[in-house]
């Protein structure tokens, strides 16, 4: 039989049960599939094959392992994976920043991939959706500056962060007068442990940990991934990342500005001619999600500085934001020749 | 009988109901409090008072009108009010930029109230939440440039944004499934007449008409407004207004750049000793749904740049953002002598 053997680490969250659709969906040369988790999922069955538990002998043999576990975990068993043979595509946050580690956005920085060591990095959700109309804009006017505030899905936190959202809503939405009138009691209605406040019927601003600086770590990626992704070491970021109670679908409302004066319907032409991006003039991300295409809208010149350029992304946080990436790196690493099938041989 | 006579025109909608339980809790020197509405609602009984249609017989007679409806209506007849003796304070959009009508946050320019001439407009509620944390960096640093991301609630489209919002959210959670892998058909489940698409699991970078330069009616007010309350009329402002299923609470992301550098311990004293404005690390728009305070968190230092700061608002757009600010503005006339008690005489 010919063909990749492929492990897909952490198989069975949001973003791994995704790989191993997109895997069958794209017919990704894989000879075998085997699905990988915590010791807990062990022996069940997904999709005709036996979840397996991370030992030393069951990580051998692969050519490719496509992972989506925390950081930690990534941290130890990547490397195992990479020193047993195989290429790791890894949608952690453990590796992005090594410099020794590609991280790559299939449409936007490929050639990243050439050096690879063993290790390629699968950049953050909101990052992701970022980058293409970034690249789009960067390549005709020279990107400058950024200011990005997110809103972003409870799916950015994986099923479990879906599951709490869809536990909270039905609660609370039993009286809406009180939504309107004694927030502050609704909220306390619900439990939250994944969102870092109730998130039915509310925004929260604030994800991931905070650094001493104020900023969370969520928003310093979006800092260090975007400069890396994008080759420009220079690039002025101010994020801002706010949770809203949305399922699946990433948006980010963009400033930007440039080393050149703007025209709008040349962005617009850029934009639309960029690989894996649509133009709709009012994206939202329930029409995004299950999507495939980061969709751009609302491009508009900023009415003060001519150099400046305000519009609103929305990307499937679990497709290309995560998933569908991974998939288009193997892919990416199949065509050029970047990874082989040793196993099969 | 002393006290003023007061109409409260638009008593049925949100805003107007919450005026009139504002006056009743704030204890205003009213003598009389008569609702109008549109001729559907008149003759009903609101409050132990009878609901007025609005004619030229019935507005007689008043010497304060607070009025809630929209701009056309609030057009045509403001001015009758006040031609017939009452002071009118307007919460429409019908007013706010004729140069002739002080436009006021009670906290933040209450002495534009002294040249009044009979008719005082009460700001949009986004631009009404805003103002006030940025009057009090303006205070200490000298404010230039801001880039505004809203996440404004249902309930600034009234009453009528809550229940389409509330009739939406039980049909979409029946299939939460759907919701992550196939957006696009959840989102035509449902019917949307008041926002500009499914609001339900969803956010929607649209709100209002959309003008020549691609900004919406909305957004322009940001830039209108700020300038005039806060007298700056150089003020550079780049808007983004984005509605979000919460059901009352504006949200605001903010970068803001000044004149001088930034400190943040002396940016947090500034916001903190001003009124009508407290500090909360984490703010939510839900727990600030029915509370008076907008509330100020996520104060940062920009990353990059020494005169910006960056941090998050939220405010009730029916008190603050409407309603309380309406009968602050009552108050101020009151307490100075700039209306007069005729029809009580």
């Amino acid at each position: 039989m010919t063909g990749y053997r492929v492990a897909v680490v952490g198989a069975t969250g949001a973003v791994g049960t995704e790989m191993l659709r997109q895997l069958r969906k794209r017919n990704f040369p894989a000879g075998e599939v085997v699905p990988f988790a915590s010791e807990r999922s062990a022996g069940r069955r997904l999709n005709g094959a036996i979840v397996q538990a991370l030992t030393p002998e069951t990580i051998r043999g692969f050519d490719l392992a496509l992972f989506s576990m925390g950081g930690a975990r990534s941290k130890e068993w990547a490397p195992q994976f990479r020193d047993a043979g195989a290429v790791v595509v890894d949608n952690s946050s453990g590796w992005r920043m090594d410099p020794e580690v590609p991280l790559v956005v299939s449409e936007v920085n490929p050639d990243a991939l050439n050096d690879h060591r063993g290790i390629v990095a699968n950049p953050n959700c909101v990052a992701m959706v970022l980058v293409l109309p970034l690249r789009a804009l960067d390549q005709v006017f020279g990107l400058e500056s950024t200011v990005f505030s997110s809103y972003q899905a409870a799916g950015g936190a994986g099923q479990k962060g879906m599951d709490e959202l869809a536990q909270q809503v039905p609660v609370l939405a039993l009286d809406v007068d009180q939504l309107a009138t004694d927030g502050s009691a609704a909220r306390r209605k619900v439990q939250h442990a994944i969102h870092e406040d109730t998130l039915a019927f509310n925004v929260v601003p604030l994800l991931g940990d905070e650094e001493d600086n104020g900023y969370t770590d969520e928003e310093m990626k979006l800092k260090w991934e975007s400069r890396k992704i994008l080759g420009l070491p220079e690039l002025r970021v101010s994020p801002t990342c706010v949770r809203v109670p949305v399922m699946v679908g990433h948006s980010i409302a963009v400033r930007a500005t440039f080393r050149d004066p703007v025209d709008v319907d040349a962005a617009l032409r850029a934009l639309d001619d960029f690989p894996g991006m649509v133009l709709d003039h009012v994206p939202t991300p329930l029409e995004y999600a299950g999507r495939e295409e980061v969709a751009v809208g609302r491009v508009r010149a900023d009415l003060d500085d001519p150099k400046a350029l305000n519009f609103f992304v929305v990307g499937d946080n679990l497709l290309k934001g995560a998933a569908l990436n991974t998939v288009q790196i193997a892919e990416t690493l199949h065509a050029r020749g970047l990874v082989r099938a040793r196993a099969a041989v």
